[in-house]
């Protein structure tokens, strides 16, 4: 019964043929080996449309070197105030960026909507002293499991790209947005206006697959630079290039994503069942509102998750707001026994 | 015949196994997990000494986040002007730094001496105006595939020592060191007076396993914060933990090392009875100084290696002077037929 | 009428006859003269204290430098969201710390308050992922012309040294608020806790005449080497340490304030008698909010002021927000010929 | 008998009077006033060409802000071993371009020449993995008292032109290169290649005037905000424009550079009467190599200077270098003092 993070499974079996298929003889380091080449375009397939695509290690060095990539000096960065990469990464994202700074946008239940962001873009005009509106991020499956439409991101792209902005998205959980809303991988990027993504492949499934794909390349800095200089090229590249091979071969990225998104369906709609939910559950993430006593019967019984701040929810001071997060390696029989000890 | 570099060969079959053994299940992320745990407790068995272990994406990660960890505001790094870290990580270690200055020491073959270190120190006293000095890197194996002895290393880590710096090992072939040697690793790191080194596994058999390891913590910065703000902080950190678990198991990491150094003396002892080389090959990589003809011809037939700059040595317009480097994947026949070429 | 801002005016007689002073001879750079060193005991008398003088170029220099000083990586900064180091100088502070984050801690009036800022400083417990917290940073007068009595600093340093945090105070308007509340700079600066601040003296009299003081040095950086490695260290320094001499002079510097807060008590009484204020006059700046027409009335007549953002305030469609400010400049004339207007 | 450096004077009656008299009154702040943009066009006639002019604090910060315009990840500055930017600004070029490095290019008397600048550039391609060439800067007249002819500077900036490089001006004594040679301004800047350049107005008699002057600002980054996120820029900046008016009016820059070039001139042919000169005195230092017998004797009878390194000089262990700085304040009294001592 493990829903602590979809980054506590390993790698599919899938992830780990490629890697055993791709082992053997010599490859060019630092990326010029052909397996990286054909996954560059095999990315441009599945997006259907030209792409760079820049390794990293993780998505947090995705994050922060897209950043840096749109960075300049006294910059701004508009993101909601639960975007991981300005609550969990450090001030990874400033620190590649010589100190830009972060504005948090209002947002409800992880999604920043138009009126929000139109407020606080005019509270920040280019020529403020506070800082030069840059970039604005978005995260799509959202820290709080829920989804971003992909209307509501054009909306909002449109809205940045009228402020001179870039615009980013946080894909960490991409995957599961794109299974879950049945749209095409455009559609929830460049069609919608995304210039610069961070694609994570890591929680979906692999080891360790994290890129920065560049639909738009106009004005931003020289990634392969950026990357190097930040110690994110790896010499030993095709390792990267055969987990993203075996994940975007045969919808297998979906396929992951989809199990991992039925599972937290299934969790949801047995919890909603006897307790409440704070919010419905989009993609792979579950935040059930429970009585304390509850959860330590789930703990004892070793069921593993994490609380979640309860901020603008009705909790009462008995109960504790979870996150449950499924994955691709998450069983039936662990929701049901979840389900069971509630 | 592939002598391009180390990195061109994949990862060994006891990695490989060590990561599907290592899959299945769920672990906590971050470096949580039992498996990393266990690793830090192997490398202090190693090394015979407690040490910090912390696992970054990359050599160069390793490079600049430890020099990040003794950096200071207008701080001077001294190393060999072919130090890696100064030629080939495209000012990653000033980067992460704020700009901390490298100043090269005169060096032969790859290696800097006592008196040289010495002048060179003695031209940047504290207080001057450059900057101040802070850190010594050495590398071992060397850019140039000789080698410190642990007297030499001891020897440098004194004067440095005496003059407040840190002393920093690049330890990229570390194991190839070792191996060639003959001592402990103890005495090729901490007994010699290094505080502070980037180990490498990448090089030597793995898929991506590198190191920071800390003898002497006293002084330097939080390792961990300065690698999560830098995206050096896998989320599967087991799938590093996985490739050290095997890499360190059995000497199995000094058997590579000893492979590939083994390649790299057939291959030098094969070339020196027909051809001169620039300086001895003492550790896995062999620098002839070959006719432009033969080269063309070794070319031709399929060999694969880079040039190398001549610099001091006496190499007349018809010749070069090449890089041949080996690996754990490198085969006595491909040894002989690039020497049957020749 | 001009109600610009208290940097529109030149300099005091006093300082212009200072620099005349110490105009002739030759005195050593960067600070080693004896004039230097003078005004630096002057300034450990006036505050009755031990204290590092350190001379910058300006307040966002003294606030980012002061920053550099207690900077760690991934480290918080705690401020109103009104502090002018986050609103106003194009993020110095983040640039000069690699990328350290501002948390806004709610205010009122420019004020923090104790149970603000606890409940700020619990949402970002040691070990949180967005970042360590680190300093304090309070600005008196503040940048609503709003003032923090001694006890009120004083609290809030208490909470920000419980929590292992340094206290740093913007000190552009200290005088004002010395002169206002009429107790003595101790009481107002480390005797209430504060272990640094930006101390100003260009905006009540001098022609550019900024210091880093420095009561309690433990665990800061360098500062001499932060200011030189950014171009802040003023070969004829000299020239600072002459205006800093007069301003510090027989309470010069308290005279000035007190005639520009007196200044502005008049300014906010007059208009206090015909219209709103939106809070109250403490320092040297006045904040009415007048009908539309009123303020067309007054620019046709030449006077100059600024709008102020009317944010929570009850502020109708016909009416906006000022800010005046009064210097040591402003006569009671001026004042008189704006209330006249008005 | 001050001849420690040009730093060490006050500012002239001029610049004394042109501060007096631009006291009164009130004027907008951070460079809005009308003689600061004055100024500016002063500047445009002084150097017959369209020029961009950013008051800073100090030559540092002309030079480190002059880097952060040309800057780009992973940037190289070719520079002298002796440039000031290299050895007297504690890393402040670095720090502020996020970690360029600084590559010295060989040079005599503090002069590099076209052949040594053709080979150090071909020793950095594009593409390199030590870093991407991005500026040459010189400096004029040079850290060693030499001047570089009109010819030679355009000979070297075309060279940098050709691989693309940014060429900066150090002109900390442009006014002493200028009067010596007896060219325009023009001719020894943007006519011959430079685009962008430090002008230094302290050295040559006022307190702090430095100004970053940008003739080519195609590819350059935005100054404004640059100076603003380093805090320099000045709130009362007429205090500056004040200087430089005055500095720049009636060719008085020209006259105090040529009284200090004429002290130095005489100080040298007294000396070369009596002692060696390590090379001749061009502008306003000299470099004699004298017995240390003597040195004591001068420095017994007040004479003030420093000593300066021997490098490739033939220097008896008797002997040492002098560095003597002149300027608008040295009198012949203290030259002929000089000389009658030695």
């Amino acid at each position: 019964m493990n829903f602590g993070s979809d980054n506590w499974a390993g790698a599919t079996p899938e992830v780990m043929a490629s890697l055993a298929r791709h082992n053997a003889g010599f490859a060019p380091g630092y990326g010029g080996d052909p397996l990286t080449a054909s996954v560059g375009r095999r990315f441009a397939e599945v997006f259907d449309h030209e792409v760079g695509v820049y390794f990293t290690a993780t998505g947090t060095g995705s994050n922060a070197l897209s950043m840096a990539a749109c960075a300049r000096p006294g910059g701004l960065i508009f993101c909601s105030a639960q975007a991981h990469l300005r609550t969990d990464e450090l001030g990874a994202s400033e620190f590649f960026t010589q100190g830009m700074k972060l504005i948090p946008v209002p947002c409800r239940q992880g999604k920043i909507d138009a009126a929000g962001l139109a407020e606080t873009l005019a509270a920040y005009p280019e020529g403020n002293r506070t800082g030069r509106p840059t970039v604005l991020s978005l995260t799509n499956a959202t820290e709080s499991g829920t989804l971003y439409s992909a209307e509501e991101i054009a909306g909002l792209a449109r809205l940045a790209h009228d402020h001179g902005l870039f615009v980013h998205l946080d894909g960490a959980r991409f995957g599961n947005a794109v299974a879950a809303l049945g749209v095409s991988p455009a559609a929830l990027s460049w069609r919608a206006g995304v210039d610069i993504m961070s694609f994570g492949g890591t929680k979906n499934g692999c080891w360790a697959a994290e890129a920065i794909l560049v639909f738009n390349p106009e004005g931003l800095g020289d990634l392969n630079v950026l990357k190097s200089r930040a110690g994110h090229t790896f010499s030993k590249a095709r390792f990267v290039a055969a987990q993203f091979e075996a994940y975007l071969a045969d919808g297998n990225w979906l396929k992951t994503a989809d199990h991992a998104n039925g599972r937290a369906r299934r969790l949801a709609e047995g919890i909603a069942a006897k307790a409440r939910l704070a919010w419905p559950a989009e993609a792979n993430e579950v935040f059930p509102i429970l009585p304390k006593a509850a959860i330590a019967r789930l703990k004892a019984a070793g069921a593993m998750f994490y609380s979640w701040p309860a901020e603008n929810l009705e909790v009462s001071p008995d109960e504790e707001v979870l996150r449950l997060v499924t994955s691709w390696a998450t069983t039936d029989a662990a929701v049901d026994e979840f389900l069971a000890l509630l």
